[in-house]
């Protein structure tokens, strides 16, 4: 049984308000059930240095979350003076997801930084932040387009992810945060509108599991990821 | 003639959403215009350790801003290392703005940290913080009470701010950003709920102003003010 | 009746020793009582990158005590690594207020970085910083004219500045650091030789003050600053 | 072809020497091919804080890469000021990794370091981290049984670790930097003795890839595994 | 011909002001030459905690530069963020050379920290910053036997320093900025009151030294060194 | 008698491994004792920039020392987030003894880096550092020699240190850790092939001592330098 009584396959309601700040090039706020995250995508005009003469764009990421995002108070990392160890990690994974579905010769040499703030946590903030980012990332190209600055669409699919995991012993989608605490093994999965795999992370902190066990979960996700996508579509038509 | 259309006395319009985060203890989001400000308040056991024995208790504030709260994206502090002088000039002020509206021998030794994250910025960020932040600490004071761990109210009365600058040779009220960038004499004025003094700025980068612009600035923030307290009042009831 | 036997509206004995270090363009020591500040004026070719081709120049400050200028030994803030959020506070009010007098048109693309260290702390640093800090750089703008580098005087009037707080429940003028810790509200008080203000800064730490106060605050400030103003003439004379 | 001259599937050669260090509690100097890292593993008569009263042990793990161990110098981390994300990134995989195969009760309230420093690269440096870094930590284990401070043995399995990728459009196994700069995916797997997973993570830059290629992978990295775990049992024997 | 025209085995003038700063429990302005340090010692309570339970105390040191102590500015280390290599060199030798005259079990488990900040830089600051700093120890610890916290005098001798090099192909006794800069050889020497060594670093830039030569800026620094405690001797007279 | 029963005038076994790691420009391992340093010269195109236009070269080092080289585990510096004062004074002073035997003009401009990192402390690491720098930068410049980037050697002299100290009463040679923390005088002497002195460093902590000990220690370190070189050039033969 789930704590929050949803079936084992059973995805947490994702919705996704578009345009919600004044400044930013594309955004959205993406909540997948009690997991909000505010996206925002930046055009900027040139491409970081080592792509310099290559014609090539890039896409990167930032991650962060408000102190009081989770239940007790986080301590704000820009008071402790460095990102931790694990914020890096996510935005290194939020970047190169996204990149995935990026063909970075089209996008030409400019960046796109996309800025995912937690405002609510609980469980899966770093999937809900690239389901988001692509959005925000989709409509920053949409402008780009518009503006009539590059001519063929650099996006090449969608890119949404969703983490599942072994709960009390059973494979369950879209763990929340009483679940992600609990359990054994929990993965990352990133893919395609398509269902191509970008990223794959499977974890088990202090225990093992099986390929058999890999392979419920990628099910799981599979279906779990499609329905992340039809949101994002809702959400941009 | 102000760019935004408004009388020279005329302040933004204000709204104020009061428990917009699941975790917190109080929270609101404040909009002043379209500057837009989630503030949490977090309850805390213990008093920092200066205080200890002493009786008395402490409020404290963090001020963060979101990168692309700005037209332009700022760097994130937390990526840079550090916070900015402008940051902890900032958070310095709202704790200090908020301290000066409480009993802190009957908020007892414990400690209540507010966090005011600027989620879009149009000017007055520092002001709009102050007078969220308010509401989310009256909101967290009001769960202690009513878990009866403080028998009176360490609330002494309402806190609020405004800034109020000289623009184009005239004294106008609540400054966005397209004035705030122009002006040359600008002044963030705190105000208790009964209309006394808890701080007060003003400041001319590379000018000057007279004592009697100082009274004109000092009229307008107080009829300011006593708007944001309503607001203040309606968000509460 | 205060702890030093002054009168409420009397500041404390002012002395100002020009040329105090050889190498500084310019340089003075400030003795506000028991209050000791180095200040030395540095001239730099160029101005900061943000004014390339403007035309205009800037002055800054720098602001550091000295680890025992203190009562009880103050951490150095180089071994701590940063400089704390009140080093800052002081020294973007000290770079303010000195630009308030200044030209920066008739200064050219050049800068002026003002050095204020406190040798010997009593109360008061920022202000003495500022009153000396303004010395120091009038002899480096003398240098800069006697040198035929700029032909127009950017120094447009003399900066001082001087804390005045409510102490006893009375208006005090040029409080020191026994004053400073035990009074409720305190200001900062910045005027140009004319008496025009720079900037003013009013703030109470647990408490409020009304528009009365501040009135009487201003105006022993007036008075007080214009016998500072004396002292940076004959100084100079 | 792989420019190597290895078969798709063939890993590269493995040695394992150890007690390279005479102050170690346990240590070895791994050889992967040309990637040489050294591993040990310290005993602490203390958990971490978070631990205290649970009777559970902890094992970490810090990694280092010398700055010459590259084709081009490295800046040394330590003159930087900071561990860069992929260095936090790798010890955290490392440190999880190895708990995976340890029975933190069994071990008892203590913890043990291991420190994975890179003599030199040529890929595969965690992966080559995390076969060595089990060594080093049976034979502190070994020492701690030895001397009689823990009676059941704390390890459960066996933890060895083998990147595969998708290089020229073909699965290979145990990829090296010509290799692995070239691959559109690659992916880490750390598995037990027994042959179930730790850890999985199969990435793609500015790429895709199939539930198919996956399954090719993950066979490739239990075979490359198993020749692992031979050459950590060979080197304890 | 030495730039000052003083002879060979001629050392600066040296002046050494007592008491000049009201709070610490010991200081001196020491002028040697042009170059000028201020050095105050703080007494505290407790030794650090690698000396409890040993009886012993301690005294340790640290250096600064006021940023126009040069002739062009330095930048300010707390606005960089950290003490430069040579900053920690400097004070951890001052510490080391003080040490050296003390007997740390008479002083009992108490610190004693010397703040050594150059005011005005001509060269050999360092030695200077030992010669002064223990005059401010010297202070220092007769208040602690006056106060009656120590019975028996901690200090065994006195303790001072200087700079000799070759220069222009001749030994020369106390360097000034001018020679420094151009010797290729040169020296600090750290003597007892009664000609005993604390301390010798001898070191050549991109060049090397006989043992003859290093004899012969041993002469000299025996010399330099009697006339400075003699310097100390009439401070404290 | 020695801890390890070594004569008095007995310097350690010394060997040095040479071409050590595949991609730097010259390489070695030396073993003095139960000390093992891997030091590695990179050679870079460029010189630094304040030695541009000068046609200068220069050589630099830095040190490092692994977590475990030593008794009980030291913190890693890249994880405390900076060089302790010891690195940068021993970096400091490998760099400086290496450029004096250097012929910087002959060099060019261009930089060579030495890496020395430890792999096993057991006293004298910052010689056994110099001593195996040394022979990296030779291997380095024999390659730019052989691929005819310089025409003449910049090489003037081999270039090697020993510390010597008084330990239980007697001047010795080549302190081991287990002397090297007992004794109250040692120093580091390096010295060239000819025996001409680079640089020279006596220290007493907490003690004194006369010039007579200091050239008994200095016969000591001319005898234990000329058997360092000559395992240099058996080294490099």
């Amino acid at each position: 049984m789930r704590p929050s009584g949803r079936q084992l396959n059973e995805p947490r309601k994702v919705s996704i308000e578009t345009g919600v700040t004044m400044h930013a090039e594309g955004s959205c706020l993406i909540k997948v059930g009690n997991t909000h995250v505010l996206c925002t995508a930046t055009l900027e005009d040139r491409a970081p240095s080592f792509l310099k003469g290559t014609g090539l764009g890039w896409v990167t990421a930032e991650y962060g979350m408000l102190p009081r995002a989770t239940n007790s108070r986080t301590k704000r990392e820009a008071a402790i003076g460095k990102q931790s160890g694990r914020t890096q990690e996510i935005q290194r994974l939020i970047g190169r997801s996204l990149r995935a579905g990026i063909d970075r010769s089209a996008l030409g040499e400019r960046q796109i930084v996309v800025d995912c703030d937690v405002i609510q946590a609980d469980g899966g903030t770093r999937c809900a932040s690239i389901t988001g980012g692509w959005v925000a990332l989709r409509l920053a190209v949409n402008k780009l387009m518009k503006a009539g600055l590059i001519v063929s669409d650099p996006i090449v699919d969608h890119v949404a992810a969703i983490s599942c995991g072994i709960y009390g012993g059973q494979a369950v989608c879209d763990l929340d945060y009483a679940e992600d605490s609990e359990a054994g093994v929990d993965g990352n999965f990133i893919l395609t509108g398509r269902g191509k795999l970008c990223e794959v992370q499977m974890s088990a902190e202090g225990a093992t599991f099986t390929r058999d066990q890999m392979n419920q979960l990628m099910d799981l996700a599979e279906a779990g990821v499609a329905e992340l996508v039809a949101a994002q579509k809702a959400a941009l038509a």
